[in-house]
């Protein structure tokens, strides 16, 4: 499975070419934990969710894709607690209540696997 | 390609056991249109943008996905322009100037093709 981190996003911050984004420091501070072999960190430049970043997909094959936001630079362990969850879920679907809260309250959007061709 | 309608959206109305669900409406009337070939509409139960309905997703192999919302039932021309342009994109990116107005100004989420493995 894939975490993906927008490395571009600014939380809505003015443009600062002398500051690390948001997002950047996310994937830096998410990159320090150990992962499973299984679990791929991505950048992603802009996932287009510019008004509620910073933003994560959680995708794998055969499973249903989420977008969470409104994540702070902080929130390794909300982010971490989350994808453990969805890495549990063959489907990729957590039940709603089983999500760490910030998911729960977060939830962008969320995209079925391809079905096999009929 | 792929046109994903969530059908189970109500707009944020009460819940009307007796009505048709508005994101339904829009499928309904996107499947009257005359599609391409190769351009599959298909409903799905909940694309969790409840706060943003109604929500359609423009997706296909090797291509960006995209996440639009805010949609009325009656927004067919809208989803079909956009959906055409999406088509022509090889990588499903279409410039943000060149979507039609409502796309450029209710983009949810955009997620990455998955990369061939490495």
């Amino acid at each position: 499975m894939e975490l993906l981190v927008c490395v571009t996003c600014r939380q809505g911050a003015p443009v600062d070419d002398a500051a690390p984004r948001a997002g950047a420091v996310l994937l830096d501070a998410l990159s320090a934990l150990d992962w499973p072999g299984d679990v791929t960190l991505r950048p992603v430049e802009c996932l287009s969710n510019c008004s509620a970043g910073c933003t994560v997909v959680l995708r794998g094959a055969g499973r249903w894709s989420y977008v969470y936001g409104n994540l702070g630079p902080d929130q390794v362990a909300t982010v971490a607690e989350g994808a453990a969850l969805y890495r549990a879920a063959p489907d990729g679907v957590v039940p709603w209540r089983a999500r760490p809260e910030h998911f729960r309250k977060n939830c962008i959007a969320r995209i079925p696997p391809p079905e096999a061709p009929r």
